[in-house]
């Protein structure tokens, strides 16, 4: 079986309270624990934090920690932070970056990703569908070994 | 059971032959095939056009169709074309943007979508499976009848 | 009598149930009918096409079908379309160009019109009124044949 | 009947004067009073002013003083009056942009207008008929009673 | 009587030695013991952090602690942190945005904040006094309970 | 005691009638009066126009008028006028900058301010309670005479 | 011998009436015939289209046609139509780009191609000699086996 | 003779007051008295106004009122006023464009002048003699009657 | 028989040992000889400088040497001699802008050329053919007399 | 008696063969003559160059061979000669520029000078009298041993 | 003796596993023991951190313990973190910024520092060399006492 | 031994005279020879030149002169001459970018190196010791005879 890290961002934590017309109303938690009902055996794990630092450490350490793939919401960080820009070049392990809002509908700010050109492809305006997309694509993926199919 | 319309834009035809290091050696027909594969009893229709106005039409002609979701990878179209965006803002169908490369790894122009903003999220950079988790998304929330989860 | 062409270009068969809010409830059948009401006699034919091959050799052709005048809507073309501009520098009759609704309250984009340097000038905000001004317009010049007052 | 307000900005006092080439051969005065001849019966004031904050305060009165629509060719202010801006967006009666010459075949600087977004309508490039096209509007409106046709 | 939270950001520690001739020569803690003189018995906590983390976490949880308002001078983070301006959208706590020195005095990139478009307001150029106005307005709206006047 | 001037630029004499879901119901002179109750015995003169010159000579004549402070909302002005920046160089009095909206959350041309270089600072966002800010500043400067605590 | 074709776009039937004084005299026809007198047994097919469509698909089955060379004039889609660009990248068939005027010499807009970094070179600015120099060096080539000397 | 026509706009009154290192000690009219002394019989007028609405008016007047030329030092307005280029471009005096300090070693916002492009040329950074140069040329035109040596 | 001058700008004197893999692997006066055999009879003198004022003068004298072409490849100069650019336009001798590489696909800042706005037309792409098609066109142009067919 | 240079760039040897509309008729050797005319005894010196180098080491050595005033005309270096710019800060000698045309009506990019900033200060567009201008300056100021008056 | 400070940003902590190709096989810690060898028995203390705030501390704290010059390679904060570049200002001790790689080669977003301007010089392109040329210098500097030879 | 070439460019032989405050008050020989001292027997040769094209065929022949390794300092040609940046390439020595002070803090048209991306690595702000660290460089790897340690 294999071993996916859910990373989480800044302010995810507050998934559920924070604009809900926006987010919707379930908690991070919640998220999580539904993601990790449909992992079909793979082992979920999730981190969230509202430290960079801590995000790239998490990064740098999915190698040695025998993950396979990381699902990434940077969150606000997607738009400025370099540093996880690099950690992502610098480890091993495929990301996927995925956002729960259509990042392109918001402000102008929020349309450009400085981590997009490092990870294997986005998922944006789903909702938790966007982790869950990701989820169903690693699974399948591993379940046929074939990669850019 | 639901009523899927898959379109496809201009050059899409020469998949398989077009650039198989950025695309993959399926041919759209297979990828359509291997995509009805997935549809689970729903109805899934493709439609490939190199003409812009045929892509306009397929799309103002979607509800009336009773189609249920589109799912659109409009190509280089995507960079430009104002008139398929209009189409999409102008009919009731929602649409689901996916592209088979990771288009912010590619030239500076591929970077911006004139069609993002219109539509219901974006999937980038998985290849066939950008369809794929396209369609696992469609047949969840029609099967949980939850939108915007 | 005069000859007067009207050219609607991408999306706007759709009228009447594309975005009531920005474009109104009439029909695009309805609203050229009601300006064949205002033409006192002169003849106005009314073209629409989601193919912007269509729309240039209309314009192309207006000479030799002896039209004396285009009132043009080209809808999403107006902000990319150099081959519609192409076409109204190439051939000798003076362009109207109309706008429903006014371009410069919308999206960024919608603000350029690539086609305004060629034509004689531009009327937009006015829903069908557009077209009605602009055919007052024409038939007032012509009435006395003075143009430039 | 009703009040209408035409509003001539800096320098329109010089018409018939001014590059005849781009303005045309007719005084400010003969243009007013060829608009009013087609008013039919409704009151058509115009005052031109040099000084922006005459402007502003004949929009600001103009509810007061019970105008209808106000008819507004700006001149050079069109490009920068943010004061003629917010007078518009701060009175109620409803204001139509025109100008002489298509502003949009000269110099860069004349392609942007800071009043559009708040105005109902740009009409621009006809000479004195962008003013009697407004006014056909205005009347045709009035007569129908509806707006946004 | 209410709870007031005063966030000052990085390297805000430093006030009294940094650049003295930019932000003066008292201390912080002198700067806040002041503030609080100003108070009139309402509770004034003043928390500095020179990780962005920190102070995210210290505003989502400012409603949670019960604070009704928060006075924000977030240093060089103004210029560039989305994390923080999120943080602010997601709570429902006011924040009034100071600053000491003059921002648009300085360098080019500085004149620039993130954050305000999601602040009720700023207050630049005045040192110690831009915390003190902001404290002024918070006791007087508390007073009179009406905001907006 | 001292005296204080406040400038209000174009269209502020709208207040109380113009968008007031922006700048509120109260009237300028209720305003200007509100802020005088807050003096303290100094004296508050205030000055309105929609003339950008007459707002400059008011500004050059501070000095000699005795004022010690000038308290400046230019209105639309503050994104343009030049020659009002000029005329707060040229003199020796202090300005400060109010806004009774957070200029930041509206149009992007409202965003700068060509004045804001040469104040002593911006209070933007609070209503009234900009003035009031502002003058609560003068007066515990003036009580301690400490400029740039 | 060699099969070399020769793909006209948008508006370039209108050669010889459209702009002469731009465009010169000639009929394309006329010009096409020219060119098949230089090309030595060596097969020239020309096509035009208004169609964007139409060209793309004449490209995409250059290869299958066994063509050896394309000679393109594009027209206006030379400055947005990535759609072409595309076309040509994933053809296995050398294209030149041609252009009949000197396009550095027009409109800004026309100076830049989006086709060109994916053609083997450009010739502009020589009127029918454009395509002779193209076909001159095609037949060179052919002749000496030998590119890129 | 000849008559000549000096314009001063906005804070130029304040000169000898307003930032002397800058502009000099030397006040508007010991300026203006020193220049008619070298005028050598040329009838030298001034005028200055701090109203953009005057100094138009005394540009459109300046024909009628017999003037040969116009030297001008348009102050702010020199970077934004399109009123005063249009005045310029509208009645027949050759103008000549003057500022005592050189604009292009201060702020970025003075490097550019909307007047440059329709005077007959530019002088700046001599001080007063800005001007005495611009009448020194007139007087020696003048005398040889030959201009565009 | 006519005269032609070929001039070679900074660096091309490098050309065989200078990245071949972008410039081909043959010398400069290797291609120079090569252009002469194809001359036809007419003469091609050929001139390399590393001195922009070299090839300015080269330019300037180009008329009194009796040339009646210059094939012109600047090199590096191409981006931004507007010395070069003056120079051509001062000159009576047409020019023809030639380049090794297909400057488009290259870094950004090789996409724009200053000097193609003065200059007859543009080769770029061909190595030693853009030459060569230069050549060709100016023999044709003078067989036949005819230029802008 | 003052020792002044005349610094002429490149091209401007060409001058009264060189576009004769824009520079008119009269030679460089001329135009020097007529200047001398003015010199009131002054010595005057000019220098022309096509050399970027020999144009900077005339500045570098005006110091050292006794020049009080630098008039110079640096032709199309003006635009992106930084090694000029540097030369002039480098002595201390005082620069005045100038040009014959007014290069602010003339392309986009002659409408910045590298120059500027670091001379004393800028005549423009009076052919001949640009120069006269200037020694008229600097005789006056000599004479009168005041500078920035 | 000196004591000099290494202070290395976010993902340097992977030297010598991350991307090689760019940054050398070799450790961080083995550089830095590699640099302390050079040292001549001045103390060298490296810190590495991925925390912003734990490097922005660093600085801070950096004069009160005692250091003479700072060492810094801020990784991916080079290009946004204004907050590391206030603390630079902030304190008193010179700081040197080196890159192991050239970040010019690299992507734009590279290309810039925020740092620059307010450190003493950059060194940038030479691997662990880039640090030990620092070290070089301000040995040199410390012994011969003398900065800014 | 290696041959080491030391490039000096426009207006560094003012050095010692020039900008004492910017570039110190030491001699260009002076400096040259200070380096030569720091050679341990390696060979350094210097050259300086105010003309680009001695510079760039300087570079050219330095492969050809035996030399190991290039430090450059282009002095203003930095920031526009690509000729040199195009003679770098082309030669086969590797060159390292030196500048006497940190061109960063300097105006904006400073900051932008058009050399830095085909040079091993950049070294700014450091006086002469700019060109000493490159030269301890040299001879350390040299020593070592290893590269990109």
């Amino acid at each position: 079986m294999a071993r996916i890290l859910v990373l989480n961002g800044v302010n995810l934590n507050l998934l559920g309270t924070r604009e809900p017309e926006i987010y919707g109303p379930m908690k991070l938690s919640e998220m999580m624990d539904n993601l990790r009902e449909q992992a079909q055996g793979h082992e979920v794990v999730d981190i969230q934090s509202n430290y960079e630092g801590c995000l790239v450490e998490a990064i740098q350490e999915a190698k040695k920690d025998g993950y396979d793939y990381i699902i990434l919401n940077a969150g606000a960080w997607t738009h400025y932070s370099i540093a996880i820009r690099d950690a992502i070049s610098a480890v091993d392990v495929p990301v996927i970056e995925v956002h729960l809002s259509n990042i392109q509908k918001r402000e102008n700010f929020r349309h450009n990703s400085v981590l997009s050109a490092v990870v294997e492809g986005q998922i944006a305006g789903f909702g938790l569908y966007s982790y869950k997309m990701a989820l169903f694509y690693i699974i399948e993926k591993l379940a046929q070994n074939k990669i850019g199919l």
